[in-house]
């Protein structure tokens, strides 16, 4: 793929997308492409994590572990970012990321997401704001399950 | 105070502690102060919401209302970051914050946060990680009530 085809790929994530195509060759120089075949994990809970994915395309499982088992809390698709998490604040992988058909990925590296963010502050704004989702979606479900409690 | 003695304060805050303190002379200069009362609220759960506070000194208390009525979910205190969700991703407050004591405050209007993260990508990080943590903790208790209930 051309360096202008990447670019053109990279536009196309919205995590990206208020980001100067010029600086996108930047992010289409130094990042990886890394492709999971069928049942592979791009991580697994509890190990430690200095990895970031956006996946490209594909699908892939969240999965936790529970006293009752492993169960799937999430799934994830197309330019979804996963694994931030670890890299924020160094804390083990909290979940289990599956692949379920073949998934591709651009796979950041914490050193490369923390230059990433500082360079292009605009990417920060979306990662707070998908943060900030994540935990409104978490806390109304944190207050249904405590009310179905009392 | 002087402007000097303001920049010497706002350094002595974790969100503002690695930027340079010129640059905190605009963040002295732009802020508001807002002094709350014992009792009064910095914000009302379900109101629309436009300015984020950082907490210089005294104690509040974050209410939830709950159909059994409204509870106390966490208690915030000198340096603490609240506000910033509804400034985020558009929501209304998600919960009533009420002075325990008399509050101190810096208030940030949104459009002077968004300026700051993006003027300052360090402070950017630090709210990421921020809400890294508290989506941590929500989870980790989601986790633990859905065991609770199954």
């Amino acid at each position: 793929m051309s360096l202008n085809d990447e670019v053109d790929l990279l536009k196309k994530i919205p995590l990206f997308a208020k980001i100067e195509p010029s600086k996108l060759k930047l992010l289409a120089f130094t990042s990886e492409r890394l492709t999971f075949q069928p049942g592979e994990l791009l991580c697994r809970q509890g190990d430690p994590g200095d990895t970031a994915y956006i996946i490209l395309d594909g699908r892939a499982d969240v999965l936790v572990d529970t006293p009752g088992g492993q169960i799937s809390v999430a799934k994830l698709g197309k330019n979804d970012l996963v694994g931030e998490m670890a890299i924020l604040i160094d804390i083990p992988r909290t979940a289990t990321v599956r692949a379920i058909g073949t998934v591709s990925t651009l796979a950041i590296s914490k050193d490369l997401f923390f230059r990433m963010v500082t360079e292009f502050p605009q990417m920060g704004v979306e990662i707070m704001r998908e943060l900030a989702h994540r935990l409104e979606n978490t806390t109304a479900q944190l207050r249904e399950a405590r009310t179905r409690v009392s």
